[in-house]
């Protein structure tokens, strides 16, 4: 509602004449629909101050919430169905975060916040549509799933896919060769949505990135020690970081004999087997993808392999790999392998995070755009199990002493289908060429500014916490208020409830009292209840007039009778309360 | 760049021929320019390596800091006329928030947050996109700046314009009757931008709105009364809250003779009082509008007056109002004059605040979307005095025992054309009919939803703030960082230092070190000099034989001789810090 200049008048122009440009056409709704309507809309308000009342007194209000539900039901139904046409709506995919999903939110982020600015994260916030140019040719096939703005006059925009590109962009764009940066912001798909999967056209992602020339594998492992640090401070279950390298992978499809020009092809149907068996990859391979049969099947030697996929310890399989003595005549895999021992080292004994990192060869995706470590963080509860090898997977799992191999409805070759694409909650890798392609095209050579990051995906992670919350039958709190000013007697005493809350304010006490001049005393105390209020300040004429409030603290069942709370004065009403707020 | 199901690869697809689809064009930049780049930017860099040598030397570094400003000019002019004609830019009208500026928007979110959720706020998050209809029709002819997608298949949407028209869908399609909420996001509107004046397409609004049937003025006490604890604890200097009433103004313009059907163009005269002279304003309202010349005078008599228009103290308009025998025959009048009166008592003698309120009946914002009271704080330091009463507006400043009246270029009438809409810093008011308009549209009649709520514009907060700090010449703190880890010596001392950020970071302290194996120490030292880090934590080999580690405070200057810092025992490290951290 702020006005911007006073030549510029921003409000709502409703016009004076209903009927004259309203788009909404309220005059389609027939009379009778409305009257109709009213009288639902009344009767369902009846039932509401039924229903609190009921549960003020403690009785059973089944009955009533039952007839309302219906009530409701079906108004929505008549309203979807009704004559206006018009829909009251979001846009498809999207959502609004109501109080109680959004306050979850904001403390899945200011978790990560934390975390982030004690690893001398630096925070940037750009613009949420960036020119169509900067975004053309970066996401490939995908490409299609960019929402464009329309051309209104002037340059063509597109809304930011990821914050990976922008944030390449503005290392290019400011000369920054060395930055830590993070960003939690919205990005956007123009992608089917499956909303109960969690996959939506507007979701957040929470970003952390180092980039800059440094020493190898120092910046990877602070990446993947802040991923873990974040994973276990969110508390998202048990989880497992599958980790593999670029130059591995490609050092395997040279010494495969893949053609270099079927690289990107063959990787991509790699990158397919956490959901398909080795036969459907392996046919994706030769039949779609026109690959010999024996280079698929040494392909299948290095990424099928039970002892290679699923294995939790790295050290095993990466000391499998040093030993093979093919791979390494192939320089990129040398080097990879070199990586992965010194990264593997700084992970088990500065930082001591090693058993989280399982080193898996079937991993690999984005390798468009990654040219060293990648890794994906799985939730193992929801993690689909490795294909054919779910019972070589178990063991590590069930060694944490947490949940064993899953009881699920496992197909033939082994995957679980009730859970593929849930279980990765977080992923990234290395990408030391993305900065330079916008330097160099925007005609500035630069040096090359590596960079290595990670993307959380709150959307999961919110998915996980709010299950959890909701087996625990817990009532999410919608807000904070710590304590509620009612007023008991005929005078309502809405001066000396306003006195109460704004010394309780200027204390930094988050209060509320009711926006009536004479509430109801059970009104209040419903609110109250329903606000899971901790603390009620009860203000009444007799207690007043001795200069004191009586508090009583919600929710906890005394011993013996009623609890009328404890007098206090209301001089010490700040400090009393303070002090039991902690 | 988090995979969102195995079946997608989201990755950056580089193609493997780097001619082949880039967007970016570097086949077109010649290689001379290229080379001439190359060898600018090498200068560049080694300017930069001597001015950190000489910084950490305390040397004058002041002429290779100008050679480099220079050559970076020089540099940025090629590049916008490279041969390329690759720009690398954010959209017009849009930013980058760089690290100092986001940390600073960061603290302003986190202030309001405090104290909207001290009032019982609960936040939502809505889709930065909304349907096109549900826009549609609401911005009058300022809807020509709405931003509109592209027409991909399926829905049409637009970017929100603002926050309330978002909220009131909210409140309509979730059939929602009572909320308290607030919600912090970017706004968008295609507008030209004046990125000096903080004018921007892309621009955060901050709005705390109170949704409700109550008793009268109640809640809009309080969310005056949050404004003003709002701008306070954000510290934008001496502030004042301009107040009307559309039921007052209305009435006014009945007395006066204004016909019905003028009625929202001479709101709109009215509105402009605050940039141009009464003789402009009348001159728009009988040439332009065709208004009667004595009915604008009569107008003229309310709006125009100095006593009416600039005197500070509320209760003295209202006074001169109340007495007004003709003005109180008009019943709408004659409520407004109410609500005000009662409005002022609850600020006065509850909330203690009415000194903050100035009645000012040239006020006539958003008078086709507000229905009760109206509102605009301004910031006295950048407000434009009124017009033709600047002299009487000093006093009521000056008796505040801040600034007196301010010495800028006022012209003939009294308007200060440099600061001229720079004043206004937040605004609001009562809206009680816009929920209902996509109730009633939608198909379901409801009971009203009346609301009132304040919008707090960031962008002016920050550039206040933001032009205090450069008045200090501090130089901001990108990041928070409060501890620097460094190791003297040819060691390097890498696993150590990974292994005392370790040791901080699960004490929940901010520490860094650099991503060398073997750094030099003046580069550390920059570093940690350059970043404004309080503590650097210095580890040696003969330090850590004896299990020790130096910290040091930075920017202190001791009084004799150099400082080496205390020795710590590496036991006891974290209780050092955290008790010096406080």
């Amino acid at each position: 509602m702020l006005k911007r200049s006073p030549l510029r008048a921003i409000s709502l122009r409703i016009p004076a004449a209903p009927t004259a440009t309203l788009s909404l056409r309220p005059h389609l709704i027939p009379r009778s629909s409305l009257s109709t309507m009213a009288s639902v809309d009344e009767r369902i308000k009846e039932l509401q101050d039924k229903i609190k009342a009921l549960k003020v007194a403690k009785q059973d209000a089944s009955k009533e919430v039952e007839e309302m539900k219906a009530l409701k039901a079906q108004q929505s139904k008549d309203k979807k169905d009704g004559p206006a046409g018009f829909q009251l709506k979001v846009p498809k995919g999207t959502i609004d975060h109501k109080p109680a999903a959004a306050l979850l939110r904001k403390k899945i982020f200011a978790t990560l916040e934390g975390i982030f600015a004690k690893h001398g994260g630096e925070v940037i916030d750009t613009p949420v549509f960036e020119l169509k140019e900067i975004l053309a040719g970066k996401y490939g096939e995908d490409s299609k799933l960019i929402y464009d703005l329309q051309d209104q006059g002037g340059e063509l925009c597109s809304l930011r896919y990821d914050l990976t590109v922008p944030f390449a962009r503005y290392l290019a764009m400011n000369g920054v060769t060395s930055m830590k940066r993070y960003h939690i912001a919205k990005v956007y798909r123009r992608d089917q949505p499956v909303m109960s999967k969690g996959r939506m056209r507007e979701f957040y992602q929470c970003d952390f990135d180092i980039a800059g020339t440094y020493d190898p594998m120092v910046p990877d492992a602070e990446i993947l020690y802040i991923l873990i640090e974040a994973l276990t401070a969110l508390d998202v279950g048990e989880f497992t970081i599958k980790l593999n390298h670029r130059k591995i992978l490609d050092g395997i499809f040279e010494l495969a004999g893949v053609p270099a020009d079927k690289t990107r092809a063959i990787s991509s149907a790699v990158d397919k087997l956490d959901k398909l068996p080795w036969a459907d990859v392996k046919k994706e391979m030769t039949v779609e993808k026109g690959l010999d049969e024996a280079v698929a099947d040494r392909i299948g030697q290095y990424v099928g392999l039970k002892v290679l996929t699923v294995l939790g310890k790295g050290r095993e399989v990466l000391a499998t790999l040093q030993a093979d003595e093919k791979l390494n005549t192939i320089a990129s895999a040398k080097e990879g392998l070199a990586d992965i021992a010194l990264l593997f080292d700084y992970l088990e004994h500065a930082f001591g995070v090693l058993d989280k990192i399982s080193f898996d060869m079937s991993l690999a995706r984005g390798l468009d755009y990654y040219t060293g470590i990648i890794y994906e963080a799985i939730v193992e509860g929801s993690a689909p199990p490795a294909p054919a090898a779910a019972d070589a997977a178990a063991p590590a799992a069930a060694g944490k002493g947490k949940k064993a191999a899953k009881s699920a409805t496992v197909n033939e070759d082994g995957v679980d289908e009730s859970t593929v694409g849930v279980g990765s909650i977080a992923a990234g890798g290395r990408y030391d060429n993305l900065v330079n392609m916008f330097a160099e095209a925007a005609g500035s050579k630069r040096d090359k500014v590596p960079c290595v990051g990670v993307s959380i995906g709150v959307e999961r992670v919110y998915a996980i916490l709010e299950q959890r919350r909701r087996a625990e039958a817990a009532k999410p709190r919608e807000k904070e208020t710590d304590v509620f000013i009612l007023s008991l007697g005929k005078e309502g005493l809405l001066p000396e409830r306003m006195k109460l809350a704004r010394k309780l304010w200027e204390a930094g006490i988050k209060a509320e009292y009711q926006y009536k001049a004479k509430p109801k005393a059970e009104r209040q105390w419903a609110q109250a209840a329903d606000d899971q209020v901790r603390f009620v300040a009860i203000l009444a004429p007799a207690e007043l007039e001795k200069g004191v409030v009586r508090i009583k603290e919600q929710g906890i069942e005394r011993a013996a009778g009623a609890d009328n709370g404890e007098e206090v004065s209301l001089d010490n009403v700040v400090e009393y309360l303070k002090a039991r707020l902690g």
